[in-house]
């Protein structure tokens, strides 16, 4: 059943796709507001067959697709990475998340990991916790996953809103300064 | 029209993916003959947008699979790389072009360059044009193509046939060593 949507209205798929998990989350754009709609991980470790593994990705992504009509693919990229053999494999998980989209005639979008964090927390290193925890404050989100590499996924989407709309994370988020996300964070940041 | 085939006849496709070009071989086994149906290339340059690139290769790749059923698809896999970008690059080439296989649940299988060479030539450092030649007498092409990434297809096609049929490449190859290979083909080796 498709779903009237008004003018304004625009829905993002966001992934930071890997070959081990993937993390997605979806939001819905509404003036100018972000709407969480879902957010999710797809386990690939227990997939010992890396085509299985990439088919999986594939069917997974177009199955998202499918069912939330997002108008915008945005995906996490790293262009640095450990080794040639390891940026080989994200190649081909991100090849393959790409090409679902591509089918669809969706834009594609890509942020490095960096720029992700820069935008949701105005922090470039912040932790993935971090990251978390200024979504759920953001998009209002009752319960985090246990797993954060949805997060992950949400923030790419919600990144991808701050920068093509000229609204900056930073004015929008819930926390004036850095040291302000610390001080009404501080009981849930781990210490290391 | 689906053409009916013979128990022992399998059909290969083999793909030598890039992001400047991509060549292709398919090739038809009947019994313990290999035989040539068809070589090309893509020209992937041409499309500056990168996405554009991906889609070209996903379209043209199930356009082959749909046209000629193959029963396999044969890869052309470096494991090693200049750097992490172009590594990443090629990831991703070969992830949209695995994924038009995977819908389609053609099983995939990997060789790297010089497993393909050796397989063909006997030699693992053969260069380009001499697999090209060595392919021309094995599978009595008339003509080859000016472009030899289509031969690198088509390489990794025939390097597949040899190595799951049992049949060693140099047993059925026209040359007796790599010294044959230069008697033979003196004339038509570039010399540097």
């Amino acid at each position: 059943m498709q779903k009237k949507k008004i003018e304004s209205e625009k829905i993002i798929l966001g992934i930071d796709p890997g070959t081990t998990i993937l993390g997605y989350g979806l939001i819905k754009i509404n003036g100018k507001n972000a709407e969480l709609m879902i957010l999710g991980s797809i386990e690939l470790k227990k997939y010992g067959d890396h085509y299985l593994k990439l088919k999986t990705i594939f069917d997974r992504i177009t199955q998202l697709i499918d069912e939330y009509h997002p108008d915008e693919l945005s995906i996490e990229a790293p262009f640095y990475g450990k080794n040639v053999q390891s940026m080989l494999k994200l190649g081909r998980a991100q090849g393959v998340a790409m090409t679902a989209a591509l089918q669809r005639s969706i834009p594609i979008f890509e942020y490095a990991p960096r720029k992700v964090k820069m935008s949701i927390t105005g922090r470039g290193s912040a932790s993935k916790e971090q990251v978390a925890l200024t979504l759920q404050k953001l998009l209002k989100i009752k319960n985090l996953p246990q797993n954060l590499d949805a997060t992950d996924g949400l923030a790419v989407a919600l990144c991808h809103y701050y920068q093509t709309s000229g609204t900056v994370g930073k004015d929008i988020s819930p926390y004036k300064s850095w040291k302000d996300f610390i001080n009404q964070n501080a009981k849930r940041i781990k210490k290391n």
